[in-house]
């Protein structure tokens, strides 16, 4: 069914027609009919011949399989906007091949331009242009140019597309008795499309999605945020006064890898599944402890933990008993939830979502989630079937890069546009020094991905500001420079041969806001 | 008089009976009758014959000042302290040189270890001693190992002999209409007595107190404090419910020198007393604004900006008008207000105190602050009073060392025990990369002060951490070898001529608490 047109309100009642799964809006804003830009297909990295087939994309009758909560027209929106950003990225190397060939004509600078324009979207910077007659083409600066300046531009195309936060998306929240929802992935870039892709949830609304190596955040830096979002409950009764009774929810994300479980799954845990979620859960039983050890009256949070197949973007969510503790082995796949109610028709499907959580609880012999709680997991269940379908009907049910082939590392405080998976290695840091060991792990990444092949690694900083707090733009500025020095100092080697470069960027924090391009020292590409 | 006969809860009545100045209690327990361990006596590091007399000490008789409202016991309490913390650095360097000059000695190791007991009050670390006889006595080494080492016993000492937090410490901010008081000093050593001496204020009920250069505090940082402390009124009633109608109070301390205010004032604004004072204001004012334009429904803070002449520890307060401006110019010199009061009984040069604080506003010809914050300079001004005369009494009215004379570096969250101007450089840091000029300030001291004459720079390494938050105690620790790894990349030479050693140490951060050694990589002092 096209659950485009049965836009309603969402209901807690089971039973009832079924409700659009929970996530962006559909078609409210048309995308174009095409893919802007020149989109180039996007290549395999590796195929392995060896992978079993995705158990979701079998069918018997050798058709794609269809199934009734799949909300197709968000994924022909979503795969709009993946081709969008992939095809521009994809279009800088190839452009880059062509300009390069014509670098001893005449008219080169003018060609060059006039090839970047249409084939990129925007001008290349004049210096490496006019200067290659003398000293070659200096195509490691174009490169980086082209990166830094193709990221502002796919964000302005995001923005433009993408729906903003809506009451609706707030409701939804409050209905499952969560006043704000802060999730933590792991830097891995193969969730940069958590949010938008997998989870299906609307990005705006979501308190907190920074992302740290293995998904181990920093409890001190999740406490200040619990207490700032409690203190805006007590003091302007945002979103809901603190009476109201609802709860600050805590998700961690871990991920693994069907296909090679043993090699693509999350470098921080040395590919260990099973170590993967157990950190996870430690991490969030830590930070529910600080805060009950910390403030009285029964302050409490709850907390939620998610495994995802990077390779199927399926999800498994571990469900937590009605005392919220939860376990290692008590956990929801969806692949296989996909597989069983593929068949269904939409209502039976739905009820089936609902079964398999409480069968979980009833299998461990213990009490289930709150209704809240149930509700929430069985609309993220629902929501990632669609992505389950979206990776068998785009990638034949199974992302053709398994392992790492992400075009540049984000570091700061990351991009909220950029939620395509595989695109950035992305690292939330406030300081290189607190954060050199997943910056390591990014380089070592890119090392094999770009410098190898002779092409720099772009960094891409980026840092917002709040402008009602005076001194607060140019003090994220003043970040990003002691930042990118800071890289450059680490890299040093690299930076010099011009195989290390950095962009930077700040942006406000109300959602929608312009990305405004900072200079750094010494690199010319601030100014694209 | 002494007031130490006069202990009466704190009145907000002019003309009654005169009570204590506010601060540090009297006598409520006894220092030991003479300085622990070897005191030897403070020598001057620049003696200025230019240097004019301090007009506190002027007197017609050639007897020493005595003004009426000076607390002549806390002033011998404080005295004793210093002369403790003082006498135990002091003794470093001539009984390492004493052991240095037996090394070629038959039972070396037991006599060098028999002094050190006898003249710094532990033993050294074994090693370097046992080895003296193949490679000579590694004197750097030992001289760190000791600095260390006599930072905790000092630190011991002080938590025995001073008062702790107390009920009526609380009550007087409260009475003053204030449920919290911040203060920022600048980073600089010779304002490291700023609570205990010059403000006389316990400091365990100063809600926070860490320096930044310049006293640049950092915004963001202030207002997530704010937001905690906002919530701990509105969640648990701490230390007074929200609709208390107490304020947050903010205030920034800078410095100058009257002797030589063109070279020994704030290196941060180069010397430029009135560039400290504007910097100063323009902050405060900065985070006065973030608050009120971040949170509705009337959030203010009110702020207070104080000047102290580091030469004279004299304070200048910058009166507010009655909506909480200041203005660089609008000051009461408590310097002026010792002259113009010492010949007076308590009662009348009290009102005399309260009068000057009106005629500041007065003759700007705006309304004065509130009742509340009116009351608060003058407790200030007059605890101020006792330490003018102290300097008088101890020092001649004038430091003999005006200039930089520090014994440490301390860096990360610094001790709150640790109380003696010009005993410690102190850099509040979380990474050296965000701190790194302060710090580069810091090695340029003491390049001048120790490393010349062949002495190693000591860096002692200090956070906190809440043993009510899981796992942090741990994440202090590795903050400590962090940031110990990062200063020994930054100053890599000096760390490898020995020239620059590392100590560690952590504390939990109930008030009180035991100072817990760390042990570094590569350095042996962590075991001392």
């Amino acid at each position: 069914m096209n659950t485009r047109n049965r836009p309603g309100r969402h209901s807690s009642t089971l039973g009832q027609a079924p409700k659009p799964p929970y996530g962006l809006g559909t078609g409210q804003r048309a995308l174009p009919s095409r893919p802007v830009g020149h989109f180039v297909a996007f290549e395999a990295v590796k195929q392995r011949s060896e992978i079993p087939p995705n158990p979701a994309c079998v069918n018997s009758h050798g058709q794609p399989c269809r199934h009734p909560l799949t909300n197709t027209a968000q994924n022909h929106d979503l795969m709009a906007c993946e081709a969008m950003v992939r095809g521009h990225f994809a279009a800088i190397e190839p452009t880059l091949r062509k300009i390069a060939s014509l670098q001893r004509e005449e008219s080169f600078v003018e060609s060059a331009q006039s090839i970047a324009r249409a084939e990129l979207g925007f001008e290349l910077p004049a210096r490496p242009l006019k200067d290659a007659w003398v000293n070659g083409l200096d195509v490691r600066a174009l490169y980086g140019a082209s990166v830094m300046r193709t990221i502002r531009l796919v964000i302005d195309k995001t923005q433009a597309i993408v729906n903003q936060d809506n009451e609706d998306d707030v409701a939804f929240f409050l209905d499952c008795g969560y006043h704000a929802v802060d999730i933590t992935p792991c830097s891995d870039g193969r969730l940069k499309g958590l949010i938008r892709y997998i989870l299906r949830l609307p990005g705006a609304t979501i308190r907190s999605k920074k992302a740290y190596a293995g998904a181990m955040f920093d409890v001190e830096d999740n406490v200040a945020r619990w207490i700032e979002t409690e203190l805006m409950r007590y003091r302007e009764a945002i979103p809901v006064p603190a009476d109201a009774g609802t709860r600050y929810l805590k998700i961690v994300v871990y991920h693994y890898s069907s296909s090679d479980p043993d090699h693509e799954g999350c470098a921080a845990h040395g590919s260990d599944e099973r170590l993967a979620a157990k950190a996870g859960l430690d991490r969030l039983s830590e930070f529910r402890q600080a805060i009950e050890n910390s403030f009285f009256c029964g302050a409490s949070v709850d907390t939620l933990l998610i495994g995802v197949d990077t390779d199927t973007d399926s999800i498994r969510v571990h469900i937590p008993d009605a005392n919220g503790e939860m376990t290692l082995d008590r956990w929801v796949c969806n692949l296989r939830l996909y597989q069983d109610t593929v068949n269904l028709d939409p209502t039976s499907a739905r009820v089936k979502v609902f079964e398999a959580i409480s069968d979980a609880t009833v299998a461990d012999a213990v009490e289930g989630p709150h209704e809240g709680m149930r509700r929430l997991i069985a609309t993220l269940l629902i929501n990632n079937l669609s992505q389950v379908e979206y990776v068998c009907g785009r990638y034949g049910g199974r992302y053709p890069d398994i392992g790492h082939n992400e075009q540049i590392i984000s570091v700061g405080d990351g991009f909220g546009e950029f939620q395509v998976r595989n695109l950035a290695y992305f690292v939330y840091l406030h300081t290189v020094e607190e954060s050199v060991q997943d910056l390591d792990v990014g380089i070592k990444i890119f090392t094999r991905l770009n410098v190898e092949r002779g092409l720099p690694i772009p960094v891409s900083i980026h840092f917002r500001y709040d402008r009602r707090v005076p001194g607060s733009r140019e003090r994220s500025i003043e970040r990003c420079r002691r930042v990118g020095d800071a890289i450059k100092s680490r890299y040093k080697e690299l930076y010099q041969q011009g195989l290390l470069i950095c962009g930077a960027t700040v942006q406000d924090m109300a959602s929608g806001s312009p990305i405004e391009p900072i200079e750094l020292d010494n690199i010319l590409i601030g100014r694209v």
